[in-house]
């Protein structure tokens, strides 16, 4: 057989399309491991995709105005680092591809944001890349609005399989996309009618294009495996004025010998036998990660299509008068003097000592920073009064003008927490949302990739405790403090006041690679930093608000609400003569990573050591010890009103000092 | 005005529906605390649905043949709670109405099962009802399979509002829902335009009926306040071979004298004065929580309308042959004999010592348990070949017959789970549920509301660890086993090997009030336990499974994959004459219950103790204290095969020898 691909004709669009399946199937191959069906099965649709509508140049992938790629269905990674290697992405070497799923490679077994250049955002976890999507288009949109569309104008392209779609969170997304009219946002669904258990009949007989239309999306069907037909189609969705839906009817495997269409080649490599069978079948002679010289080229010539336009781009930034601000925002820098007005705030707050909730706290440092850092843009879930998110006189983000900065997320905790992630990965924006901390359960999904990411997105978690009352344990937080400690790489702040309140948000905005949980009281609470203090003390982490009369006997641990009860406690343990000091943990995370000699300090092993926080102890071990003292929650809570239940579940200054007593 | 209601006429069905009306927004008025938009909103419904279609008996809410009625909008308790006064439920008193949300009172803020006799399920975090619903709607059917539409042929009508609607869970719910044409399931969506923040519009513009249709639903419109319209909509449901929805367009806070329609009803109490303008609207003399005498009198008899029908279902039961085991299986006491196989299958195991991942000591559990407990009934959520769910020759279940024992989950981890809490609160099946560790954070919101609960639901969560391997961090349980223990009421296993395993799944069974979830390995892994037993050492949560030679100078504590290191360790430190204990911890929760003799026995304080996990460390200071080793991971995972990770985050046998060292 001649192989008319190694001379230097122009490859048919099947053939580079060949050159993703057989990619696809080698990397797997090799690494004996992953998911070759979908890349094959997508593999026509991406070709036409990337080399005749996505806009990138593949020699400047942080490019600001470049086509955003999701790949939802991110078990088909290998789909992604072909496309990548094949238009020429610098750090897409045949040595990353050839080393896929290896210990130090940057082809991860999922794609992973910050490891491959070209990577948009980490997906896996289905339905969640789709919903990053919404926050991408929805930043797009904002961006423009701001900067005008000779900055900004780009498209987000999103692949997602059947799973994805079968998610919870994709109905999320496409209900926030629909309602936000997010034109600019298209879905290429693989609609290979499989999933890992076999037919997706099994389990599953939607309508998804019905179910789009009732979102609010324009669809469309074509065979996925018809050049003229995704080629129409992808010109289509570009004319909507709404979000569109393309269903791609493929063959999940497609090309391969005789597992083509069978849901075997969805997760396992193919076996020996049917790479080089299909390797025959696609008259494909070439070794494993080598290519034919003009499908090479073909595709490398792909990679430098958008050459021309970045470069007008950047000529039009160079003479834009908002240069500085636009180049500054998408690093993610924050304007000079952000934190002007704010600390300004907490010079006169030590003053004024305010007794307030922390949700208000948090809603008063978003009123001193709102105007400062105008990045920040965010909502609630259909909370808005119960969070504090909403800065008066704030517009909100609506089509079709989008230039507001305050969502309306919906009843969509998942989604939002999604779509935040989406919008930090974009960038030029501050994603912020809020909800009560009990459904952070319901984000925590999202909340976790945020982490992994290393994404700026803030979670304002109000009505942190059994303090929300009446609304009961099924709103009553109890095992969440302990639960979103345990995400790496999440800072959870709990501050007591509001002087705590706005140094944890100041930091949740300087810490540009994590993302952070504000856990914020519903009950009112008082001051408790009454003195002027030169320095963030929140910072780290956890800090000795008050000192005892003498040498300390006794330590106090507490957060948020409960360090007005260490305070109380303290005195009466002082009173009787007991010096005892008390130590303020707005932030476990940070605090363990303070130096070691701090962190003895703060911790006072030789004094007894109590902690109170109405949640459950796990975690608090490491301040308290094994012999130490805990007050708070042992179970789920309870019906009533705030008061009454400290009181009952007896997390009270009292018993805060009768354990300390059974130590002394 | 003279109030007619007071003389013995027969009251309209708009007066019934004005009781409800008054007692909600009385009930929050009192409590200052609650929410009478919705109660208000739906009361015509709600009137209609009990009065005329919904089955059951007031004195025996046990009734196993009742209509389930769900509250997915639990934040209209007061709705619940009256409709249980009103039709004469014994522990729905008017004290309970009117200690509304109070300490002590069976009238929670939420409606929560196993606090009023009438509530079947814990309803609030928004869409959860629904999708428990599910669940019910095919325990329904497949026991209609099993014992006969003699015993089993009762309905499931939920009310859900536009909040469930929006929640990502709600399209798991329906889809599933759709696809099972589960036709006894009625969905009546309170459709009245307003959430929290104000009018739907703000956040959403779903076409509900087409995406209820697209799920394969049929569906109705109509105006919620017309008893004509109502009725209609509620026998035409009763009619259809598919699972209905009615959309019930109605006012929020119907009959307010000023507040009707505004969201301002949602979730606050009237006040003083709308609550008195309301009375006089309604023409209502009566006090708070009195009623006139001939409203009372028509309720009472709607709460004593089903009263023949149940008595002539027990008479068939009484007559039926299946009547024991139908007794027993409703009451989720096992068959006697349950665990006969699995023991044997024991004391064959210590014998033949099988090295196999934990995942398929799991499905060799299940394999012993299918047939000897025929209410096991579960499944995959699309992940059957890897979570071993699958008992070789088990029958689908599916429509129309629904005698199958295995369901196809399809990719809805959280609706997946929901459903089976669903399935659980039904009874006579014992739900479970496969899908990857990790995604446990998809299912969490439905597991935690299991252990709120109390419901015997089993989560089946392999590849529980790093041991993962080449999918990498997105796909990595690492702070998994952390959040899923801080969960109150929840059953962690963690098992080593086959024995383990199959101890833990009897374990799962035996504990009838509480939810277990099963920590499973990718990964093979030697067998630990490798002498017989005469009992469940599973069951104390933590047993030393190897005595040190001599007085122990260590404790080495594990779980799952990591007992064989542990051992490997103890053999190095034995070897070098360190007298060397290890304790297998299977089960954190079950430990923490034991006797403090026997706590301290296996703690073994006086012993240099370390832990080895492949998971972060948060909770393991309670076995080994403030100066013990952790060997496991502190941060997220990587994509490599499993031993090469082990390798690379220092979850080795060397660096557990290591960390005994530096503390020896």
């Amino acid at each position: 057989m001649t192989d008319a691909r190694t001379v230097s004709e122009k490859p048919s669009t099947k053939q580079m399309a060949d050159a993703i399946r057989v990619l696809a199937m080698d990397g797997v191959e090799k690494a004996k491991s992953g998911h070759p069906g979908m890349p094959m099965g997508m593999a026509d649709v991406a070709t036409v995709l990337f080399s005749r509508f996505m806009k990138f140049d593949a020699s400047r992938p942080d490019w600001a105005d470049r086509d955003r790629f999701i790949l939802s269905a991110g078990h088909g990674s290998m789909l992604i680092y072909a496309l990548l290697h094949l238009t020429g992405y610098r750090a897409a070497t045949k040595d990353e591809l050839s080393n896929f799923r290896q210990w130090g490679s940057k082809t991860a077994g999922h794609p992973e944001f910050g490891h491959m250049p070209g990577v948009e955002t980490t997906t896996g976890p289905l339905g969640q890349g789709l919903a990053n999507s919404v926050g991408f288009a929805m930043a797009e949109r904002h961006l423009a609005a701001k900067y005008g569309d000779d900055l900004v104008d780009h498209r987000t392209w999103v692949i997602a399989g059947d799973g994805c779609l079968m998610e919870g969170v994709s109905q999320e997304a496409i209900t926030l996309a629909g309602r936000y009219r997010l034109n600019k946002l298209t879905v290429l669904w693989d609609d290979n009618e499989i999933t890992i258990d076999g037919q997706v009949s099994l389990s599953d007989a939607t309508d998804q294009k019905g179910r789009f239309k009732s979102a609010g999306w324009a669809v469309k069907s074509i065979d996925g495996h018809n050049e003229a037909q995704i080629r129409a189609a992808l010109k289509w969705a570009t004319r909507q004025d709404k979000p569109t839906l393309i269903a791609c009817r493929t063959k999940i495997g497609r090309g391969a010998a005789t597992m083509e269409g069978s849901h075997k080649t969805h997760g396992a490599a193919l076996g020996a036998a049917e790479v080089a069978a299909t390797r025959l079948g696609l008259a494909w002679t070439h070794e494993p990660f080598e290519l034919p010289e003009n499908i090479e080229k073909a595709w490398k010539k792909v990679g430098r299509r958008g050459a021309k336009e970045r470069k007008a781009w950047e000529a039009r930034l160079a003479a834009s008068s908002q240069a500085a601000d636009f180049t500054r925002a998408m690093k993610g820098d924050l304007p000079e003097g952000a934190f002007s007005a704010l600390d300004a705030k907490i010079a006169e707050l030590v003053e004024t000592k305010p007794a307030q909730a922390t949700r208000q706290s948090s809603g008063a440092a978003l009123d001193e920073l709102f105007a400062a850092v105008p990045e920040l843009i965010g909502g609630s879930a259909d909370l808005t009064g119960s969070n504090n998110t909403f800065v008066k006189g704030t517009p909100i983000l609506d089509a079709p003008t989008y230039e507001g900065r305050y969502v309306n997320w919906g009843i969509r905790e998942f989604g939002m927490a999604a779509a935040m992630n989406g919008m930090a990965l974009h960038g030029g924006v501050i994603p912020y949302g809020g909800t009560f901390m009990v459904f952070s359960d319901y984000s925590r999904p999202a909340i976790r990739l945020g982490a992994l990411m290393g994404v700026r997105a803030i979670h304002v978690l109000t009505h942190d405790s059994i303090g929300l009352g009446e609304d009961g344990p099924t709103h009553q937080p109890v095992e969440h403090l302990a639960a979103l400690r345990a995400i790496p790489n999440l800072l959870v702040f709990r501050p007591a006041d509001t002087v705590e309140a706005m140094e944890c948000w100041r930091l949740a905005l300087e810490h540009k690679t994590t993302p952070s949980a504000l856990a914020l009281s519903r009950q009112k609470t008082a001051a408790v930093r009454t003195v002027a203090a030169t320095e963030n003390l929140s910072a780290k982490g956890a800090y000795e608000l008050r000192a005892a009369n003498g040498e300390a006997k006794v330590t106090l641990f507490a957060t948020g609400t409960e360090v007005p009860l260490a305070l109380a406690a303290a005195d009466a343990l002082e009173a009787g003569g007991t010096p005892t000091r008390v130590v303020s943990v707005p932030c476990f995370e940070l605090f363990f990573q303070q130096p070691k000699a701090y962190q003895d300090d703060v911790i006072g092993r030789g004094t007894v050591r109590v902690a109170v926080e109405a949640a459950i102890q796990q975690g608090w071990e490491r301040f308290i010890g094994e012999d130490g003292g805990f007050v708070g929650m042992t179970g789920f809570g309870a019906s009533a009103p705030a008061e009454v239940l400290y009181e009952k579940f007896g997390i009270t200054t009292e018993a805060v000092v009768a354990a300390v007593k059974a130590r002394l």
